[in-house]
């Protein structure tokens, strides 16, 4: 199969990207490591608080959201990380047992003006929970190898005219 | 110790928030349960990467800031979460056996809108390594009790005129 390439994507795709059940021992665990907020690690604390039950960290879900990438997506394409992410909003809380799925949309693409072999691709991603609710969305404009090089940027009045 | 609360921040404010030592297996630990690439797993795969070597995972280096926060910052205040996150930049590798650094800097502070017991916090926190470059800088702007709720606040005319 041939790998995604930064000249495949187009603004206005959609791809769904895998499901996974949340459990309630993961929600747990990420929380003990990383977040250990009553809300995210004690049903019966949690139970007090504005959602009135155990919920999954946010950071949690990120992580979770970059796991059914690396599965699902990453290692069908030329993907090179990204130097950061623009935005993360958390719109409503994962609970353990919940089925979610992960939904990419091609937002724009474009050349970068360093490297020639190299295009951003800049992606709204959301996770929905099993009746299609967003329950997170994340903007990132990740780096990808280019299939056809752009051999004239770098050379005099064209590059200069780059946008 | 009184608890810190919306009113206690100030824009212009910085605040040290601990520091950790960041181990090879904490890293490819990470890596293989939220972001198993090669630069993040394998020592010998990631020589031939771009950082020339093992890096952390940009996920874990958000990870590693929510849990100084929370063992630093977050015990102390009135910490309410955050809706999302406003941007991240990874802006250079964290390596095995680095020692890392929290930054906190107050940027703004705004009462909400809609609850006149809470309070937003915009914060830019980094982590900083040991010759304290930055590598990490994250910007959000979480919610904190009010230790006067603002009494005016949705009382016909003085409600309608907030910004």
């Amino acid at each position: 199969m041939s790998r995604l390439h930064w000249e495949d994507f187009t603004p206005g795709q959609i791809a769904e990207c895998g499901s996974r059940l949340i459990t309630r021992a993961e929600i747990i665990a990420f929380a003990a490591e990383y977040d250990p907020q009553p809300m995210h690690l004690d049903e019966a604390a949690a139970r007090a608080n504005l959602f009135g039950g155990l919920i999954a960290s946010g950071w949690h879900s990120c992580c979770i959201l970059m796991r059914m990438l690396s599965d699902d997506f990453i290692g069908h394409a030329s993907f090179m990380g990204a130097p950061g992410v623009e935005e993360v909003n958390w719109l409503a809380p994962i609970r353990p047992g919940e089925r979610i799925k992960a939904r990419a949309t091609v937002l724009e693409t474009r050349a970068s003006r360093s490297r020639p072999d190299v295009g951003f691709v800049k992606f709204r991603f959301e996770l929905v929970n099993a009746t299609d609710q967003p329950v997170m969305t994340l903007i990132v404009s990740p780096m990808f190898g280019r299939r056809a090089p752009d051999s004239a940027r770098g050379r005099g009045p064209k590059a200069a005219s780059e946008r």
